[in-house]
């Protein structure tokens, strides 16, 4: 099973340490295709020796070639947005985590979607909860 | 002409003094028909009345309705990505604006993206001269 994990770039690395934790556990349930997202070196300036074009038609493939998306919604992300509506054009399946914050509401084009489950996590056990009732 | 209005509104409402801006002149071009984004009295939270799935359903009812997609993509916002990403599968004229910030990049699934044009604006007359090039 190839896994396309979505996480925030540009849109801020607050997050990456999660990213890691949640790419580093996806592993065992199949092959994250985009384990650069989790990358803890990957500055929120992005990937410096590619072309955005490159970076697009590279990440645009990879959605293609998966089998399963799964995005963290904690940071807002216009590259995770528009994944997750590539993604759910071609039908695939679309599992989104969001770290609960109080106070801060996913948004309503994610959260309202009928085509995307929304998992709300609080800890590392609960990603991995998450996790089993996903590929149960 | 129908204009579709996106910006960020749960990703944060920094910016809705220049979505007022931009709507208030988009509507010498054509009618705005999604002018609550720029409302400066709206949260970050939100819309308090509608449901996410209202919220959704109205705002894809609106893109569909819609001649032109114009969006501030200044804010990274999974709304905005996802709502880029629905208007393009529409075949929708779409275009971007981005306030110019040292050291920011758009991502690189927006600025990538052949269909999708980025102008970058640092004050209020180039926003103006932005749209005098997008309806020529």
């Amino acid at each position: 099973m190839k896994i396309y994990f979505s996480g925030s770039i540009r849109g801020g690395r607050d997050h990456a340490e999660w990213y890691d934790f949640i790419v580093k556990n996806l592993n065992s349930f199949g092959m994250v295709n985009s384990e650069f997202v989790a990358d803890k070196n990957l500055t929120s300036y992005g990937n410096i020796e590619l072309s955005d074009s490159d970076i697009y038609q590279r990440d645009i493939d990879l959605i293609k070639d998966s089998d399963i998306v799964i995005a963290d919604v904690t940071i807002p992300s216009l590259g995770v947005g528009y994944e997750l509506a590539y993604a759910e054009k071609l039908s695939k399946k679309i599992f989104c985590l969001s770290h609960y914050i109080e106070g801060k509401k996913v948004s309503a084009m994610i959260a309202g979607n009928n085509n995307f489950t929304v998992f709300s996590y609080k800890n590392r056990e609960d990603i991995l909860e998450i996790f089993k009732k996903i590929f149960k």
